[in-house]
């Protein structure tokens, strides 16, 4: 039994099988993968896209989705163990995770970091300990990475451009009012490099470097597939020459838990909006953002209108990639 | 691809076809004209009937519904072209319709006005930027008016009264503690005129008159029907020989966006409450109301509970009239 | 047309062929039972086991299922007759359960108590009004009782013991930190008498007795079985020679709705919590709860982690008796 909460623990070729098996699905929609299976998606956090697009795949495979919001339709959950739960959980995660397991063949888990503790967000406690406990998969519908979103963030840029390997790629910090999850800023880094692509990490000082343990990652990737990694604080050299650009505003983990601190510094870097002027430097490049975006903000209106922004498209993937993700895991099972 | 917005770009034979085909459902309920269809059902605000009756409807019609609450479980969305979103608002309506879009094949939408703007309330902003931006049929489930309301109400009179032309409808403002949305008075009016029907709206005073717009196209449709269209404060006179009662509470125009204000005349009106006495002035009557209903405060437990009152038949044809309505929409397009 | 809003209406027998349909649904999970069914599941309270079990259940059979939550995503709703609506409630208990019967083949409703007055929650008169002017079938998703759970627990029993007559099966109170609807309690007695077990009631005092509706049917159903019933405020003699142990924790009549002033006695009976060292002293006992259970509170990890522990699988038991029951009430109809 295997699960999806991170691809670090699936290899290239498995996650190329999925996506070729998502081309097919986006051609042959209505399948009979997921007959007979329920589907429990907990939602710890709000979703518009990642809630639909989940309901619809399912539904489309033949499957049954069971949407849960604990601490809000349900109960709140413990996740210490041995914890004398005199305080507001109700339930602990022991059998949170296992009665789900009686009812659901699959358990689907976003649970954003509350960024009070790095270390606590950076463990992904939460969703381990689901998989810890659970007897059926457990998918990440994103924590402190975004595995989904990386499956659909390559299938639009294989669409686009074929083979990615060789191809530059520019994941760059821009501005949000608001320090947000780091996840797919992580999980940029994670997949660029296990797709053998060049990679640069651009954001606005030392203080936005994204976490170690995701850098060392991509790193080591880039290292195996003979590419570079580099990290620089230049917009003009890190749009130069770039295939594609894919932004995203992060918290500053110096900052962590502190947004009121980190809003000082952050407010220098409105400049780092994605631009017209910034992707004529490029190499013709595609941009792409995960959604919900800022207009104006985080890119202008005319980045996100012009032909080269595939974010729509990356939104569409999503429940392709999703579906056939889902039919690997519970074909396997 | 047509919208179903407003019944005003809609001619009463194609309304006829839906009430025609919504009777035909009523009783060869299950069928397959929604197969593969994915439906997002997108509410702004609370609903039960409404809700309940597109979720079941659908699935009648072999589709799949998927609810979401924007602003609850899912991002704040951005209405104002070119803005810079630095404020509450995480999405902007172009990549929210073209998402969903992405995954839905009709976006239906309730959306109340927020009584703050007048002009903004009743340019109907909201849905007809996601009927702008979508690629699939969009449908109102009440906005600033209530189409699928008019197409139950319709039927039910239909149903108990055969055909329609030349009765005597009777539009009655009634109380109730708070200011309501007028938009099952407006729809109302546009819908039993373009039925052929002879129209009074009472109401208590020319500050209760409904918006202009709404007048003057009930207006149109009386002339060219050859109908009569009234506007009467006085309560013998509007039910005198009425066919027809139609009960509904609104707020003032005058006092937009101020309830207390309005709450010093409003409560001065608290006889306008529909009941059996008045009821008896009319012609054998039909007595019906949108729902929900306080009782003996808009209608008495009398006109309730009395045969003449089809309220729970009008509710019960939202789910027939919505299946046609549906699948037409899916079928045109 | 029959309801399943307390067992008390049912007789062992009818009850045994609910169980011995759902024993076959746990093996042949996939049915036709309720093809183009649907069923409102209304929640007046938040829900996880028993919105998943119910959700999945159906679908498993056929069927549909609406999710509504009165009050959150839809209006508050009156209960009392002739009542002028000029406060909070926006809706009449007999036009929402009027409309819904329009839609769903089958309401299914949970209403815990208010504690604010003992004897309209032990009327159990939401569910009850519900049940009056519904023309479809009413099933309790728990209330003042707990008839699904009921039905759980006994398969679960009948599943590890066999033939349960002559068991001696003890409920025992035990500590939370706030006090808890007596739902569960109530139905443990009902259903532990009803299938013919001699009882003991363990609780803390007097003070924590549970209401004389359900003391007085237990101990008339025992002793038409010939089997004893005792109230012990006795831990050792509790749990003496138990085959059973079923915990729960419940406020105690004494102080409804009176929290604060419970909470001083309350806490002088922590040591209630179910442990190995209790555990002992028992017949080899089963322990069950209902859950959701707070660790270390209500019961010791230890317990928990135990073989004879069988609140997953009474919890798992839940999808497969509410199925059956399911299928027979609208087969009945």
């Amino acid at each position: 039994m295997k699960n999806f909460i991170t691809t670090e623990n699936w290899s290239k070729n498995e996650l190329q099988d999925i996506l070729d098996y998502a081309k097919d699905l986006k051609i042959n929609r209505f399948q009979k993968t997921l007959k007979n299976k329920s589907i429990g998606l907990l939602f710890f956090n709000p979703s518009m896209r990642t809630r639909t697009s989940f309901e619809i795949g399912i539904k489309e495979l033949g499957g049954f989705a069971v949407v849960l919001q604990p601490g809000k339709d349900a109960w709140p959950i413990e996740f210490k163990l041995n914890s004398i739960m005199d305080n507001d959980t109700e339930e602990h995660i022991i059998e949170v995770a296992k009665v789900l397991s009686e009812y659901c063949d699959l358990i689907a888990i976003r649970a954003f970091p509350k960024f009070q503790n790095l270390e606590e967000d950076f463990s992904d406690n939460l969703i381990n300990s689901f998989a810890k406990y659970s007897s059926v998969p457990v998918v990440n519908m994103e924590t402190i990475t975004h595995p989904c979103q990386e499956l659909a963030h390559i299938l639009t840029m294989q669409e686009n451009l074929g083979d990615l390997t060789g191809k530059d790629y520019l994941l760059t910090w821009t501005y949000h009012p608001k320090p947000l999850n780091t996840a797919v800023a992580n999980s940029s880094l994670l997949i660029a490099s296990k797709f053998g692509m060049n990679i640069k990490l651009l954001c606005p000082s030392e203080k936005y470097i994204l976490h170690e343990k995701y850098i060392t990652a991509a790193k080591q990737n880039c290292k195996s597939n003979n590419m570079s990694f580099e990290i620089t604080h230049d917009i003009d050299y890190g749009y130069a020459y770039a295939d594609i650009v894919y932004a995203k505003s992060w918290g500053s983990l110096s900052f962590y838990g502190n947004p009121e601190e980190e809003k000082i510094i952050r407010d220098d870097y409105k400049h780092f909006i994605v631009d017209g002027h910034k992707m004529s430097k490029t190499n013709n490049a595609l941009f792409s953002h995960c959604l919900p975006l800022r207009r104006n903000i985080k890119a202008t209106d005319e980045v996100m209108d012009a032909n080269y922004c595939v974010a729509i498209q990356e939104a569409g993937n999503r429940m392709h990639v999703q579906k056939s993700m889902l039919s690997t895991l519970l074909k396997e099972k």
